[in-house]
């Protein structure tokens, strides 16, 4: 019997029917990734297997380019581009049968099987007949990237965006309809990242570009947010996401937060209490515009970035050097939704937590400002990144579970990053109270469907 | 097969033969629980089912309370008071379903099995039918209170305490045996809840009225506890509690407590640095009274308390809104108890956490301090509130086994919080290495039988 | 069949297949051990079963301790030295059945089965009869250290020194092979401990003698060091370890560095920032260092130590006192390793935790830094010391593999801290996707071959 076969993973016969008769036969509502929607748009046809999974530009596969780099990969074959597409298929090859019991193990097998339809296991010995095998059927119709997308029945797609962002793609993608819905979701974390003054002063250009109006004051910047805030509504968009290192609550007062503008705009770069405080204000003042928008807001917590600057400096961001990050989350957790429910503006909201430290503490704080207006009004997402896998999904499952109701979550899972990185049917690990609509082919934003 | 049977949860023949032959045999020796003492004394009658389970005056069951909001249940069913009692109860049901894999979804049905001899599972099409029987059942003697204490065999039941208490309710239960012995617990949080003047001030009043004195310093607060506490242990009290965010163990002079709290009588909020200064000294002086009059003192860590203001200003405090804080507990916690070895005053000790990263760092630490005077001297206290459930007990008992003795540990679990909660036989997850008399059935302070 | 058989932890057929067909053919390079030299150096023959497990002058079982402890046997079984060996084998045979599911357990009885061929439980019962067995062949040549080390075939053991150790044990064991190669590991903690300036000045004395000059500043702590650093490679040693609460990296400037040495030699104690500046340095010189020499570096992080002052002022460090710390640890761990990265000074990297929250973190951190130079160049350690039992080395599996590559990972484990306490093979739990090669039978250093 293969490695992926009808049963993979569905180890009891409760698990092998939740799936077939119930989990398997719904829609995929991808409510949060981060396909390309150029690459949708274009209808990618890809080059060759090396392109979709491995190095694509300046994009690429951080996860496996990780596991390349413990198992003595050169970088000159990731980032690097100074191989052929063969040389680093080859090298990926050669990686694969150490990630056995990692999930890149299994999501490499699955697509091989699902989406190539070969059944062998990936190794150096095998390694140029799939990469042959797999280039032959990229250059067919079949595996262009809107076919991809439909062969999994994926029935809404939401990307990730910056206010900044024309949406000429999605745009372009409404206009000449698939088959799949292609919505943007709103991403505002460069509009808070004052660290940075001279970065920062360059997005404000930008973003005021995109609002017809020059960006002065805190107050301009909350303006032009909004008025592409009301675009982005009007191209379909019901939710917005951060990326967070923690939660920020502190206290502060509008001239405190004009006067740390100012200081930016001028070229100085705040202070760890400045930053703290401008922080607290600006995703307060988002939230506020989520909830009189009626979307719902994302937060995913817990990333330690950019931790190495030597490649940082070489390779730039997202290219395998972020971690797991440890703060202790629960008080501003607790202060910032605090406000938020005083003010009578939380939004529906969905939870994340990169260390699984925190799943205690994220499910009881989202269950703590359910206020009965909405089933699954504020719940704690699943698995995300690092965590996306069988260990990960098992424990969110149990704090799910037995700190909550396993109904209203909407399971979500988001393990690679692109449109070359097919959302390929997660199969969660089969589990005897697992009930139909909790696995990701069932993901439905709480929003989306309103 | 019922879902709730002989073996529920038994699922091997060693766990059926440990818990038949011995576990259930054991009495229940409830050396924490919330009872309230005038229920028992008085015998309560329950009108119907949803008193018992739900909404009774102003108790209520907040875990139950907790699901039915995130399931979208209006606040008006809850603590609104705004339905009658079958409309809350419909909600419930409606509830119960979702709650699969949640302790709530055990505990509802052991305790329809177990005490009301329902073998029906609830939800909407079964509630009216459950509704009537269990409400026909509580109108007979033999579901007044105490009769249901005695339907399981409890032995003894500690109350949860305040020290202004007159236990007026103890006494009259005294004076009119019914079988299970009941005796208060101490639980001073109100006098070292500074934070608040004037509520504190208030408290001190009435702490003052039933000891007889004016309290106008910190020694005068002391000599007042201290009679309290005679008076408690005249009334068979044997142990304390305290609720706690986090240990305190600051350096303090005798001088900076007093001033401190002469501001509060001023009416003068403490600042942080003040507040942790404050129970440093309050807690010490708390355990080493314990240890003086031979009691075990009790440790409940990690609660972050009365998040959404909102709710709280509408119906206050322990109504659902409570989370689990993440602190760092192992510096202070250390400290603590390493000053009390030195002085010679470490009392009998069980330490809780309520979030489940702490469960490593609570047993080192509980055996970091134990001297050989007595087996299981300090102790890692069972899976408390959001951790009473099967994967927090299992992470328990991992944690008392892999890193101490699983014997001289004194098994208890509560998860509900009044006699309308019944005490029923929590029945831990079966596991092969566990043996007769580490269940909660099992349960005995270390303190009580001296 | 007996309790230790064959197939011992070994639950299915894969398990032993792994296990008897590869793992347990490997030989044992034990890369971190508290093994005394002079021990192994004399070639000891133990008096009887308690030295060996249990009291050895100076020396003990701190595990068996705190389990004693626990159990109610008082302090003079144990380091009092007021009772014979019988006596206080007597009280550890009375423990023993309480420790069941704790590790203690399963070595006990490996240790009875595998060196000694005894097969029966340890409890008061059989306690004499097992006492004066195993007397009378630890009075035997097949007894002896050497011998003992032999019989598990260890390839080679790392014991753990200082850098003022002469090594003259080492020395006399290299002109007298047995069979095993002993060499040394650097531990420079002492060097580090500033806190204590009396204490530290008479360290810098013996230090300096050890390098043949005197240490007035921090630049000649650092010269001295170095030629300790080059007379341990002379003598072999190939990696060193640092036993540190947490990762220091704060900013610090050399001046400020020298100033705060003088303070110390001036016997005035540094504050809590001067510590953690020196601290800084101190380690990232250390670093580079190991980096230079071409060494392995280890971090064990995360242990709270000497916290029962009472204990310590009569028994001294490292005598069952310690725990487990919970400080944050991802920050300062990522920005020292960066600055490493920056200056292309990064050695080979083992990192270990002592708390399982920071599995994850201590996981994604490590393969932050791999920079594809050599497979698994910076990894993340087997359980450790609290952590060395079932449920700790499945977690830490687990992170491994959910988190990067089980391969290049070089399994260890070491639960016991001296000769007396055999590096006994320590069967790693069962599991279907465990590859020969993993565990701590086949530990290699990722130094020691080169």
């Amino acid at each position: 019997m293969s490695f992926i076969n009808d049963n993979f993973m569905l180890q009891t016969e409760t698990a092998r029917k939740l799936y077939h008769e119930h989990a398997a036969k719904m829609p995929i509502i991808d409510y949060h990734c981060h396909l390309v929607p150029q690459q949708i748009a274009e209808n990618i046809q890809f080059r060759d297997i090396t392109q979709l999974w491995l190095v694509d530009g300046h994009y690429g596969d951080h996860y496996k380019w990780r596991a390349m780099r413990a198992n003595g990969v050169s970088e000159d074959y990731l980032t690097g581009g100074k191989h052929t597409a063969w040389e680093t298929f080859e090298k990926w090859a050669e990686t694969v049968p150490y990630t056995m019991r990692n999930p890149l193990y299994h999501w490499t097998h699955l697509e091989l099987s699902r989406v190539f339809g070969i059944d062998k296991l990936l190794c150096p010995a095998t390694a140029r007949e799939i990469f042959e095998e797999c280039n032959a059927k990229l250059a067919t119709p079949e595996f262009r990237g809107q076919a991809l997308i439909r062969k999994f029945g994926v029935e809404v797609v939401c990307t990730t965006d910056d206010p900044a962002d024309d949406l000429r793609w999605h745009k372009m993608i409404a206009e000449n309809p698939f088959g799949t819905k292609v919505i943007p979701a709103w991403r505002p974390d460069k509009a808070m990242a004052i660290e940075n003054p001279e970065a920062y002063k360059a997005y404000l250009l930008q973003l005021g570009m995109a609002a017809r109006m020059e960006i002065k004051s805190y107050r301009d910047l909350c303006e032009a947010l909004q008025k592409r805030h009301d675009f982005f509504a009007s191209m379909g968009c019901k939710l917005s996401d951060h990326g967070l290192e923690n939660f920020y609550a502190a206290d502060y007062k509008d001239v405190e937060i004009e006067l740390i503008f100012q200081k930016v705009l001028m070229g100085i770069a705040p202070n760890g209490r400045e930053l703290e405080k401008f922080r607290s204000a600006f995703l307060h003042d988002q939230a506020v515009m989520d909830a009189e928008a009626g979307w719902a807001q994302q937060f995913h917590i817990g990333a330690i970035r950019n931790n190495n600057t030597k490649m940082f400096n070489e390779v730039g961001p997202d290219t395998g050097y972020d971690a797991i990050h440890d703060p202790e989350i629960a008080a501003a957790g607790h202060r910032f939704f605090d406000r938020l429910t005083l003010e009578g503006k939380l939004a529906k909201t969905i939870l994340y937590c990169l260390n699984p430290k925190d799943n205690a503490v994220m499910m009881t704080m989202a269950y703590t400002f359910n206020d009965g207006t909405f089933p699954g009004k504020m719940q704690f997402g699943s698995g995300w990144w690092f965590l996306d896998q069988e260990v990960g999904m098992r424990r969110q499952l149990d704090s799910l579970s037995a700190l909550g109701l396993p109904e209203p979550f909407r399971g979500h899972a988001h393990g690679q990053p692109q449109l070359h990185q097919l959302p390929a049917p997660r199969v969660l690990p089969p589990h005897p109270l697992r009930r139909p609509g909790q696995g990701c082919r069932a993901g439905q934003a709480s929003g989306l469907r309103a």
